[in-house]
C-alpha cells in the first residue's frame, strides 16, 4: 500500500463522511501526565469510524456491481456503515445478523435502509448466509475488516489527526479485528516521520497481543469484555500490518475500561462506546512511559445502550 | 441596560471562558422540523454558563474587594463556577452549602479550591451563614442570578450564538432562576432585529410561566423536577427583564424532559444535564409552531451524576 492510496481514499470518500473535531481536555492531561488530542469518531456519521472503510469500499464498485448492490455480516457498527453509504448513494445493501442481535441495532441498519437478513448466532451461518445472499442477487461482498480499502478507509481518521497535530509523538487506537489500528499505523507511516502507533486491547480479548508475540494469528481464549467491539479476532490483511507498523499493544483490565470510560464521560462531556476508552485506558495504566509526549487517541465511537451502562 | 455593558462584559471574560462550539444534527432537525443549532454551554469551563456570570461579577471587583474574597449561596453549578473563577485570579471563596448536598458537588467544589461552609438546608440558613461569612471575612455575596453582572455574563452565550448564527429566528433557553433567560433575551434584543427568545420551564416548577400570567413573581407551588437547576424561583432583577424581552415559556411534561435528553445524548453523543434538555423539550412539544425556522437552543451544562440517569 502507498502513500497515493490514502489521499485517492481520501478525496474519494471526503463527500460521505464528517470531518470530526480533534478535542482536548486540561484535567485529562493533567491525569495522564501527557498532551493528548482525542479524535472523536465518535462524532461521525453512523456514530463510528467504520463509516470511512465502508465509504472507501462501496465508492470503488463499478456501476454494474453498485446495481447489484452489497452484502457484509456484522451485528456491529459496520452493518450500520456499509448500510448509510449504500442509503447515500441509493445502492441496496443486504446485512447479515445473527437472530440474537439486540433489536436497537437491527433498528439501527433498517433506519438507514439495510435489508437484514438473519442467521443463526455462529460464525458458519452467517458466513453461509454471506455466500447465499451474494449467490442469489449478485451483491459484492465487503468485508467489516479484512480488506485492503477498508483498511485504508479506517486510516483516514489517523491522517485528519495528524493534519491538525503534525508533531504527534503516538497515537493510541483500539484493536478488534484490526482494521482500525492497521489503518491507522499505515497512516503514521506515511504522514509523520516520528509518530508511533500503539494499540490498546482488553486482556479479556488479548489476541492480537499474543499474536505478535507469537507471530502468529492467535485466537482469544476468552471474549469476556464490555468492549463488544473488540471481540473479533485479526484477519490476514491486518495481522502483517499490525506487525510491521505498529510499535505495541498494550493489554487493559475490564475495571481500567469502565474508569476510563467514565473519565471522559465526565470530564469530556462526550458519549463513547466501551471500546473507545481501551486506548485511554491503555495510557493511564503505562503513564509513567508517556509522560509529557503528545498523545492521540482515536475515539473509535459512540454507539452505546444507555439503558446498560457500567455505571 | 446597554448594549456596550455586553460588549464589555464579554472582552472582560474571554481570557477566562471557552468559546463553547456550536452544533448541529440532522436527525434531530429531521424530528423537530426546524432548522436547530445548539449552543454547547456544557463543554464550558467547569461543565455549564454559569462560569459566565460569576466571571463577570468577580472580575469587576476593586483589588481591596477581592483580598477579602467572594461568598455565595449554591448547591449547583454556580458554587463550582465561583470557586473556579476565583482561583483562576487567586482571591478566596467561601461557599454556602446545605449539609444535605451530594458529596460529588461538594468535591468538585473543593477541586477548584472553594471553601465550603455547610448550613442547614433551608433557604433562611443559608442566607443567615452567607450574612456571617460576610460579617466575618469581608467578603463580598455575589448571587447566583439576581446581580446585573451575572445577567450580562449569562448572556454572552447568546451573543457568540448569534455571531455564528445571525439569523435566527428563535432562541430557546431554560428559565430557574431567571439568570440564563433574562441575559439571553438582553444579547437577541442587542444583537439581533427579528430574534425571539422562548424559555422552557418543566410543569413541576412553572413559577415563571404564572408569574409573566399574573404580572407578579410567582412561587413554585411544587418542584418536583428532574430538572435540578431549574427548581429556583425568579428574582425581582430577573423577572422584569424577563418581561419585557422575552417572547413566551413553552411547559413540559418530565416524560418529555427525559426523551429530549435521551435523544441528545443518543444521536449528538454529547452529555447534557436535564435542565439543558427541557429548551429543546419545549420545542419538540410545539414544533408546528416553529417548523422551518432557524432555532437556537442553549445547552446549559453537562453536570450530572452518571450513576442516577432516568434511562
Amino acid at each position: 500500500m502507498q502513500k497515493a492510496d490514502l489521499i485517492n481514499c481520501y478525496a474519494r470518500i471526503a463527500p460521505y463522511i464528517h470531518r470530526t473535531p480533534v478535542l482536548s481536555s486540561k484535567i485529562l492531561n493533567s491525569l495522564s501526565g501527557a498532551d493528548v488530542y482525542f479524535k472523536c469518531e465518535n462524532f461521525q456519521r453512523m456514530g463510528a469510524f467504520k463509516m470511512r472503510g465502508a465509504a472507501n469500499a462501496v465508492l470503488q464498485l463499478s456501476a454494474e456491481e453498485k446495481r447489484k448492490g452489497v452484502v457484509t455480516h456484522s451485528s456491529g457498527n459496520f452493518a450500520q456503515a456499509l448500510a448509510l453509504i449504500a442509503q447515500s448513494i441509493n445502492i441496496k445493501s443486504y446485512i447479515i445478523m445473527p437472530s440474537n442481535a439486540p433489536q436497537v441495532k437491527k433498528d439501527a441498519v433498517k433506519g438507514y435502509g439495510g435489508e437484514i437478513i438473519e442467521c443463526e448466532p455462529t460464525l458458519a451461518a452467517r458466513e453461509a448466509a454471506a455466500k447465499k445472499t451474494q449467490d442469489e442477487t449478485g451483491a459484492v461482498f465487503i468485508h467489516p475488516f479484512n480488506d485492503a480499502d477498508v483498511i485504508i478507509g479506517q486510516g483516514t481518521a489517523c491522517m485528519e489527526l495528524l493534519e491538525e497535530q503534525p508533531q504527534l509523538d503516538y497515537v493510541f487506537a483500539p484493536v478488534g479485528g484490526g482494521g482500525l489500528i492497521s489503518g491507522t499505523a499505515l497512516a503514521a507511516h506515511f504522514f509523520s516521520s516520528k509518530c508511533k502507533v500503539i494499540g490498546g486491547e482488553p486482556y479479556e480479548s488479548d489476541d492480537a497481543y499474543r499474536s505478535l508475540l507469537s507471530g502468529k494469528i492467535e485466537r482469544n481464549i476468552s471474549s469476556d469484555t464490555i468492549a463488544d467491539g473488540l471481540k473479533t479476532e485479526l484477519g490476514d490483511k491486518t495481522f502483517p500490518l499490525i506487525q510491521q507498523y505498529t510499535d505495541s499493544i498494550i493489554r487493559v483490565k475490564e475495571s481500567e475500561i469502565i474508569a476510563a470510560m467514565k473519565l471522559i464521560w465526565e470530564r469530556m462531556k462526550i458519549i463513547i462506546e466501551p471500546s473507545s476508552a481501551v486506548p485511554f485506558a491503555a495510557l493511564l495504566s503505562e503513564k509513567e512511559k508517556f509522560k509529557e509526549k503528545k498523545i492521540g487517541i482515536i475515539l473509535s465511537g459512540g454507539n452505546v445502550d444507555l439503558e446498560k451502562l457500567p455505571f
